[in-house]
């Protein structure tokens, strides 16, 4: 089940290339360059665009649309509720990253109000995230992930829990990014273990992550296995992207650099060769 | 004629680099900073500031003011108009990136109400952004260029027309940027055949070469010959990236870097060296 | 003195990186990306958050406050003062960075409604900027510092001057930077001697400056020494990067790169080795 997983994956990329969609953002301006960049690296075309007079007519254009509450304010925040609900009406996929949730009550109340209201294809974020969403109690200390929330494969049954029943509670793909990474559609569970501890060191990793999610979101409509081929993208190329670290003696400012370089050259076939993931159903 | 301009242009960048000019920009938060590092890239200086407060005496302190509606507001759209009209009143060079014209009627509405304002040096945009601006009808989608916009030399007698016809109803320099460039103010046109299509694939590229051209009206007010200029800084250091990228197995985000070190790098002599123009009068 | 004080920023950047302090940013979006990443690479974790709905929550979770002037508006500043008004409850140290300050009005203004109702551990900014804050005459020019304004040895008694008296004016230490940088607190003054003229060829390395002084404001309440430490962090990491840049024939985006690199690859030792400090009491 694995092996035809990947091989799916590796279709659903050469299929992107070709249709090259168009990936509304509506996104923090610490990490918009990099999302945007990612996003052309793969082979799709980004807009970047937060004002409520125009994001009906940007998501109209669009085949996906990416909600990241980074640098949240209340007039991105009026925007992505608006674009949320006209990409519901056409029918387009609209991935959350609640960047945050958790660490302030605006950032817990607006992720609530965007699930509340706007029919999510897919949830992003890392354990404390997806915690404080599903109403648990995480130890949240900023925008990073917590360490007691790293998923250790003690606490792996825990976090899939979690990702399952939070999925089925919603109605939608959650992906808990981490160690190992978790993507649940409340019956398929995908668990990733790829990607490298330099992602830690590297702002906008996450958000790049989502991004990518929400590119596959645009050219497949199986949320769980798109969500999972945006995962695989990054840290696939994470791990390339660190083999030249080493090679070079580099550190965290070439990290950045050579994971878009990898995205860049990233081929189907790395899906399948490199690509480690367990399903279970 | 076309070895004088390419000797003038040499001229020019010398100049530029003694006077340092300080470059104004109202600006998007994706690539804003990419901008700033071309501006000192090149051996200028640029200030990004867009708060309707300090506007007036951010451009009153500037030798060029840049316009760029990427991701535009409201409240940026205010101190486009602001500045822009304080920018003429001091005979100081206004140059429009309007990205993303005919995308959505805001950013169509927006770039109508500037160039009604306040009098432009030079419009720089792909075709499709020209085409809107020009009120033609273009195949926008999101804020690159739609492929069947791309100057192929069947489309390059149509694409001049246009460029010389807006030139010549707006009374400023019009550049489309493509696989060939067009640079027209209506009388003298110039076609610039240097650049690479890795420039599709970084984020920022036609942002960064508005700011060239902002920095080097700055300095020149022949605007045709600066917009030239311009366009040929960013694209002849494009094709050195992608010489080094080629040496070194690179992707999209080594380019990036080796595009600013290559700006970084650039001398008068690589103009006449390298530069592939045609001048028609 | 100098030897002991090397030794103690040693310990304290060891003490850093088990600590990983949160460290609250309320900054600009043209250099955002390149301070969080800097912080992330000297081992600490950065979160940007500017909206008044939830400055104070995130504020009250972090060990330091990071407020840059670099692209004010009416919302920022709004956030600056009620984070720093907090912090001071909780006794979190606030860092300033003035950019821009004497270049409009705004900013002035700005700058000084912070220092009137916010108490500061630290300013940081160039000649140009104190001189504003100092209410002396500067000749500035945009943001940033102007040539006449360079601490060459002509200068550095007339700069110490202005560096230890504002400090003892408003209480808190004053560091400028330039190509000797001054900190004092009014009692005890450190001269830096690190550093390269690349950094001038780079946007935000300014920002970057200030915000690894807060990280180590986060881990250390000798403010004086705290600030020489981010300068000192930061000026050799330049000097590795351009000796890096030397060996590969690159310019100002590989030194961004290499920057970032030579951080991430910062050890205690390096102060000792490299750091060229005077102390005078």
């Amino acid at each position: 089940m694995e092996q035809s997983m990947l091989h799916e994956i590796s279709d659903i990329l050469d299929n992107l290339k070709r249709v090259k969609p168009l990936v509304h953002h509506i996104t923090n301006y610490v990490t918009a360059n990099d999302c945007a960049n990612v996003v052309l690296a793969i082979g799709a075309s980004p807009v970047m665009a937060d004002d409520p007079e125009e994001v009906e007519e940007i998501v109209s254009l669009s085949r996906a649309l990416v909600i990241n509450l980074g640098t949240l304010n209340k007039r991105s925040a009026e925007s992505m509720l608006k674009a949320g609900k006209k990409a519901n009406e056409l029918g387009i996929p609209v991935i959350l990253d609640p960047v945050g949730a958790g660490a302030t009550s605006y950032r817990s109340r607006t992720a609530e109000e965007i699930i509340q209201n706007v029919k999510l294809a897919v949830i992003r974020g890392n354990m404390s995230e997806i915690k404080a969403i599903a109403g648990l109690d995480a130890s949240m200390r900023g925008v990073d992930a917590s360490e007691q929330d790293v998923n250790t494969s003690k606490d792996l049954w825990y976090a899939k829990n979690i990702c399952v029943n939070l999925s089925r509670k919603l109605g939608c793909v959650i992906a808990i990014t981490g160690t190992t990474d978790i993507v649940s559609d409340g019956r398929k569970t995908v668990f990733i273990r790829n990607g490298d501890k330099m992602f830690s060191s590297t702002t906008g990793t996450g958000c790049m992550c989502t991004s990518l999610i929400g590119t596959f979101c645009a050219v497949c409509d199986d949320y769980v296995t798109a969500a999972s081929a945006g995962i695989l993208a990054l840290c696939i190329s994470g791990e390339k992207a660190v083999e030249k670290l080493t090679q070079t003696d580099s550190g965290s400012g070439s990290f950045r650099t050579y994971l878009i370089d990898s995205v860049f050259g990233l081929r189907g076939g790395d899906f399948i060769e490199r690509g480690k993931i367990d399903v279970s159903i």
